[in-house]
């Protein structure tokens, strides 16, 4: 039996009953799609999952990149996987028609990504990040930019790259150091050095393009004198041949997991010929590559519900085969033992795991389908779309991050000691997804993107949007007898965020903004739960409508066990504002208070 | 300089201040010993951690036990330490002065090993599960075996093991079917499989002695069938040369961490020819080998936070020099980074780390002294402190362990992409601590031992002496203006957790055992952080009475740093019992609901 590491039924629940995609294709720039085809995209992820990437996890983990004279040398079978993501379409999917992709939407992309991350993480960071990268020159390059670049990255032949990170710039990305020296010849010289380049340098393809963050000579300080530039690792020369751009790989990074993909240590110019080519306008290169990292970070979020998925699956399985003790009113010891599915806990830690997994997709797919609605609309419709998705992004990045450690670390648990060993597979899912609360922005980040820029963006119109929604879902929600306690808990909860909203702007006017912010990863925490908590509500009321419809589509297991995990989910997940509420409240700014030197 | 892992400042604390050591040794059994020794004690494993134990845990974790010619190879250098554990009289500190012991107090004897394993945690449980061994030994062992056993056990030369799980009882012990067929020699054949034997089989010793369960032919099913052997690998013959003893290794477990101690396979009587020798008597095992397993559940809770110290010094010592950003409110981007501690969020999550830490460890010496003390004390004392002893257990050995996972990811945490990286040690923690919550007994198997038997033991009498001694401490606090709060705080809680455990007495009556323990380990959390919540008071009040006393004894820093913690303790672990209170009072029994086919 082939191991299960996403559910196919939820999938489509979610594509076609919750978010109803068949809704995309009335809109003008999807109109050439049918829903039937956004299932055969997926299905067509599902089987390249199944035939190329799942059968080399565990051979991936075991041989991390390493480098063979000055070259990251990674998986052998990453060439071949290139190429099907490009000769499949993987990588240009979501490119309007005018550049050569399909114009699918950023939706049915991302589920077919996420069904690739749950298979195998790694291989799909080289795909996601070409796209991504192919993307910024599809916005904001100039045609030749487009015609040197764009064809070679979507046919898989050249990998795309983000390189943002420096050794002194990881979080503080103003501090950017790289130099951009102009010439005359209409590109700049590059020096400097990047690390964390995710896919910056392996041999599964022919060539390298570095979407780079460097600062002219003479620019402002700060990240107002960043610009974007293309940086290949080969560059054409007259003749039309790939010549070496002094782009060296100095190292690759030995980390905990996530070993198919070599994160690596670049160094530019070091011979004084690192050539790069300036995209779009002077210093306003954050601000591009905030496109990449918006989609990115949407993408992480996806990632890290896809790991979830895969642990959960692989959980699951051994739940139901493996047996230990008996049921506590069963005191015969003659009894044969029962599965462990069978007791409280283990269904605890199944439950928990699930609600987290379903409940995050279901967040990401919500942002996916603003980021379409956004990208095919105009006027108020666009600015709603773009406002709820802006204001989403930090808690679809975060949530699914943060909570994947502790879901996988749940499935890691249920298999008692085996869990620790790499006979199994938790172990591995464990390590992999311990990057998601670092890469794309660590937590903190997002704590302050959300506070600090976010929930009172534009007026606070995009919080406004947003819980105008929510309260619409509520409504429908309190219309089921069985939702309708869910519903009511989760409307005392907005009110109770809005207080404390209300409460930290008064602490900001009086104590200013390191006050305001200190405990933002902790709003960002409440945040995310209650994000959560409305998407098992809209779950509960489709799968609501559907028993109401006696539809025959879903299997009544899986209704049933919607209906659990969404008790569960308010049971257990959602008192935990509580808590978090009261520290919000506290005037007691313990981690202002205490000065470095007293923390010993 | 030597990297830190441990503070000196607040094991002298604790020991001097908070548990004042200087009681025990007005105890009989401790008479000849002083507080000046027991530092001596820990001095001395503070330099074997620094030369012997530190240097070798990164070659530890790159070169994992392996199996050559059928035997476990372990770290070259454990053959050195084994050696050394023995003559420093490490393995037999703690065992009587007739048997050869120093009578050292078991709190002296776990603090050292809080050192060690903070150092390098591997060889640390080499030496910890000899001395159990012994002391098993030791108890309930004849005069033969212990002549013939004990002294090269504490010596080093001989590795003691508890071999416990088999591959169909790992949680259910009653299950265990490995035989025990009588024979007429004085001896027992023993027939079966054991699995996770930690030190199970390395060639760091001359010879392996497990303490084994197995059921003798005819023994009754279930735990009362159930008894104790020493089974050696090789055992003596009749000219006194030590010949095998049909103990085979199977394997050896390949772990995500904790690489420096094997963990072993072990196949019994394979050619008919395993001897085992019955300690006490038939069918008693199972409580004999609780000694030994309390005792070690103990250890891991002291182990669980060994491994946490050792990654918050590590990320404290980060960011202490780790420049990134400016200050909020410092907008000039040409002013210099500051060091990432004087980030908010990154004081977060220090202060957590120092809280769990310092709060675990000091929960960790309180049941030492327990312990201590019902050893060598009669009557109503002795009885009170074992059965204060007895409640805490399952919340030293599950909080430090569940915690510990957070608090290693928080220190990963501060570290950035370089924390992912393993160029610094914050993935090893990480990888290393997550044993804990599944070795000496899974997390639920103690929320079930805490609510189903320790809770209402002897009639809730372990419970309301604990809580006597605890609101003893609250009425002190409140004494201390700056406490009062928190003793209030605390107070509250207990009133509550009073409240939720009467609920669910009257759940067990109306809907029986499943459902009173369904929630048991959220039950074991909420405890754990109100246990924790007191060790914070007591150290609290010790702060205040330094302070008041002008003791110039430790650094304003430290007194303050404890100061800072506590805060953060009450500020924001207390507040998370609100939604566990939430949880456990609800009607609605989800995990009990929903059936194994419901969760899909």
């Amino acid at each position: 039996m082939e191991p299960k590491f996403y559910s196919k039924e939820n999938l489509r629940f979610l594509m076609h009953e919750v978010f109803n995609v068949a809704e995309l294709c009335k809109r003008d720039a999807f109109k050439e799609h049918t829903p039937e085809e956004f299932d055969m995209i997926l299905e067509a992820a599902d089987s390249l999952s199944t035939t190329h990437l799942r059968p080399i996890l565990l051979e991936m983990d075991r041989n991390p990149p390493h480098i063979v004279n000055g070259r990251v040398k990674v998986h052998p079978k990453m060439r071949e996987i290139m190429k099907r993501f490009g000769e499949d379409g993987w990588i240009s999917m979501s490119a309007p028609y005018e550049h050569g992709g399909q114009q699918v939407p950023f939706t049915i992309l991302q589920m077919a990504g996420f069904i690739m991350a749950a298979a195998n993480y790694s291989p799909m960071a080289y795909a996601f990040l070409t796209n991504g990268a192919a993307h910024l020159i599809e916005t904001f390059g100039s045609k030749e930019l487009f015609d040197t670049y764009v064809t070679k990255m979507f046919n898989g032949e050249w990998q795309g790259t983000m390189a943002l990170s420096e050794p002194q710039a990881g979080s503080s990305l103003s501090d950017v150091v790289t130099s951009a020296t102009p010439t005359d010849k209409g590109y700049y010289l590059i020096k400097g050095q990047k690390v964390f380049i995710s896919c910056g340098d392996h041999d599964g393809v022919d060539n390298i393009v570095h979407l780079m963050l460097a600062r002219i000579d003479g620019a402002p300080a700060g990240t107002n004198g960043i610009s974007l530039f293309v940086v290949p690792r080969e560059r054409y020369n007259d003749k039309g041949e790939l010549e070496f751009n002094d782009v060296n790989t100095a190292g690759v990074f030995h980390k905990m997991g996530y070993h198919g993909a070599p994160i690596a240590h670049l160094m530019m110019g070091e011979a004084g010929d690192c050539r790069g080519y300036l995209l779009g306008e002077e210093h306003k290169g954050l601000s591009y590559m905030f496109q990449m990292m918006n989609e990115a970070r949407i993408g992480v979020g996806a990632n890290a519900t896809s790991i979830a998925s895969a642990a959960y699956y692989n959980s699951l399985e051994y739940a139901n085969v493996r047996a230990q003790g008996r049921k506590l009113t069963e005191k015969d010891p003659n009894k044969p033992q029962t599965p462990i599915i069978n007791h409280a806990d283990v269904k605890r830690m199944l439950l928990f795991q699930k609600a987290i997994v379903e409940g995050s997709l279901s967040l990401v797919a919500q942002a996916c389908i603003y980021y379409d609605n956004w990208k095919t609309s105009e006027g108020a419709e666009k600015e709603a779309n773009f406002l709820k998705l802006e204001l989403l992004t930090p808690i679809v990045k975060s949530y699914p991050a943060e909570m994947s450690i502790l879901s996988t670390s749940a499935a890691l648990q249920i298999f008692g000691g085996y869990g620790y060993t790499k006979e199994f597979m938790a172990e591995l899912f464990f390590r992999e997804t311990r990057i998601h609360t670092i890469h794309e922005g660590a937590t903190a980040i997002h704590g302050m993107d959300l506070l600090g820029r976010k929930v009172m963006m534009k007026d606070g119109q995009a919080t406004m949007l947003l819980m105008q929604e929510v309260m619409g879902d509520i409504e429908k929600a309190k219309q089921h007898e069985s939702l309708k306690p869910y519903a009511e808990a989760l409307e005392k909860k907005l009110g109770s965020l809005q207080e404390i909203t209300v409460h930290l702007l008064g602490v900001a006017q009086s104590k200013g903004p390191e006050a305001y912010l200190s405990d933002a990863t902790l709003y960002l925490e409440l945040f995310g739960i209650l994000a959560i908590g409305w998407q098992w509500l809209k779950q509960g009321i489709t799968a609501e409508e559907l028993k109401a419809a006696g539809s025959k589509q879903y299997s009544n297991e899986f209704i049933a066990s919607k209906h659990h995990a969404l008790q569960y989910f308010f049971e257990y997940e959602l008192p935990k504002t509580e808590g978090l509420a009261t520290r919000l409240k506290s005037k007691n700014k313990v981690t202002l208070n205490a000065t470095a030197e007293e923390i010993v």
